[in-house]
């Protein structure tokens, strides 16, 4: 039943997180950014909150995470105008030990709040080697990666992790009550970073429904089906709802642990008690930072990236068409072609925006 | 050349690494503890060291884990003949930031380097909130679990990983060059721990030679075969060396990130630098310990688990035969069997440790 609700109640979303590759039409940066904040001003968010936000999701679709970008826009504002996001919220400090803080984030809007943690826990990592802010009451911050490129360029190394609504079984299980919790990593690489986002499920269900749209496969297996099966079919697993841990059961694991300790940490909800996948709300988020300007061997860091992405560079692709890449590698490059041509965005999803 | 080499050189362990499956005997943990530390005090261990590294040896096999136990001790001693373990050498600290530590392991016992980081970890956290030590020039610290018990039990958070040498392609590569880099995740509960501890790669190679010489395939696919398709034939696995990291592409960029980290902390080696898989030896850590008993809601964090976990086992298991676990809920009932009856190990195993 919980599965069917949700299962219904996403069909709504079905256009909105489709990826923008069939019917597009191409927007520069400026235009998208200034639309977002002309609406968030609308919705009663200050002008720098209104910037910053609108900022957020423009980069993260001329980065090529349109899911986090412009194709979530639109729930993002509906989120808001439901009571789920407070626009004019900010965090508050809740306890302070030593190098670790928790904060409430007080339901306010998600991007908006990650970043403070993330700055905040640079702050405390610049004072003290390490920083760790524990981030509760607070709500989705769309592309992890935001914040490890944030901490990354101010050179700082990061670790950070949010939980979910219940989105994925256990291992070996077959109703979802663990979260796909993404978890972030991040260092300082040429002037830039790398940059793993990753989120527990092997694909998001988001992905599976484009491919489901375009009729094609998964290139892996991606779930199990009703009969408990494993399979590339997107369908089956949008049927059965048994998304495959990254990993198998050390993804399952992995999510169960992420959300313990972000609940304890912040003190904040856990999965299970993040309810609604469509109006997930409420979340608990940890961002640890890590001074490495202060460490004894810090001229020598740049230069010892530099000779682990040599080597990594140097692996035997399987085919002539493969390279490989260390993770965020390609984000440049998107980026450039992005703001030279334009973001993609699916009209429909465009024009819907245009009319909030 | 390079696989068929470590493929060779891996092949005179073959027997070590065998799970204990048949032909095996019962030892008591006091009786293996004992012929432990006989043998460490001819090498020329201390009496507080032997002891302490006996007994992790000891309590890893007593609790299943005879890959990381007793089925590794001869090569542990192998290598501290060889000259890559040294003896006596204890950890020197090398720089202190705040509450992040840089410490030199200076080619110590790995387990007992591994117990001191987690200590040190923990007395920073006490201080501070948190507190990372990162360890350079150290040896393999066998059983990740080990120091997430330890920290746990403690009543810390813990988080912990290692490099290792390249055994596992990148993705989309032939040739191993990322290693399999553990992952240790602990919380303490019920007066004892929520223990996570996975390697990068699906499956270890002991563990698919294993089921090669048993004649099985793997439950799920486990790498790649030389021609590049994906298999649960361990034969092929082996063949190709071609194993397939944990969530495809996410276990690769996971494993490089963790790489990384520790190398940069630790000013240690890299996994490219780490280059025999057979003599591995001289490799980087990061231990990461949170006091929680400091936080706000320090009352209420046993209830949360509780509730966290308790969620979980009302999961609807996919058959009736599959109780749904959290990581490390049935380490005390192998510990108690294995008290009870004895440790199994394979004959020859324990005729050759007999004989050191």
């Amino acid at each position: 039943m919980r599965n069917l609700k949700f299962r219904k109640e996403n069909l709504l979303f079905k256009l909105l997180i489709m990826e923008a590759t069939n019917n597009y039409i191409r927007i520069s940066s400026d235009k998208m950014k200034s639309e977002f904040s002309r609406i968030l001003l609308d919705l009663g968010f200050t002008y720098p909150q209104a910037e910053k936000c609108a900022e957020i999701f423009t980069m993260n679709s001329l980065e090529g995470v349109y899911s986090h970008g412009v194709n979530r826009f639109y729930r993002f504002v509906k989120n808001i105008k439901e009571g789920f996001i407070k626009p004019g919220a900010i965090p508050s400090l809740n306890h302070r030990t030593g190098s670790l803080e928790q904060w409430n984030g007080n339901l306010g809007p998600g991007p908006l709040n990650a970043t403070f943690a993330t700055d905040r826990a640079t702050e405390l990592a610049a004072e003290n080697g390490i920083g760790l802010v524990a981030l509760a009451h607070t709500n989705h911050w769309m592309r992890g990666g935001t914040y490890g490129w944030q901490a990354a360029r101010k050179g700082f190394v990061f670790i950070a992790w949010t939980n979910t609504c219940p989105n994925m079984p256990a291992w070996g299980a077959k109703d979802p009550r663990l979260g796909n919790n993404p978890f972030v990593f991040a260092v300082p690489y040429n002037n830039d970073a790398i940059v793993l986002d990753f989120a527990m499920s092997q694909y998001s269900y988001g992905r599976m429904e484009t491919f489901d749209a375009q009729g094609k496969n998964l290139p892996y297996p991606g779930g199990f089906n009703t009969q408990g099966e494993l399979t590339t079919l997107p369908g089956e697993i949008l049927e059965s709802w048994r998304v495959l841990p990254a990993g198998y059961w050390k993804g399952a694991g992995l999510s169960l642990l992420l959300d313990i300790m972000a609940t304890i940490l912040s003190g904040g909800l856990s999965t299970h008690q993040i309810k609604s996948c469509t109006s997930e709300y409420n979340v608990s988020q940890v961002f640890i930072a890590i001074n490495i300007k202060s460490l004894q061997n810090f001229p020598a860091i740049e230069n010892s990236i530099h000779q682990i992405i040599e080597d990594l560079h140097k692996s035997s692709a399987e085919n002539e068409t493969t390279r490989i890449r260390y993770p965020g590698e390609n984000v440049a490059q998107i980026r450039t072609a992005n703001l030279r041509d334009g973001i993609p965005v699916n009209r429909e999803i465009w024009e819907k925006i245009l009319a909030l």
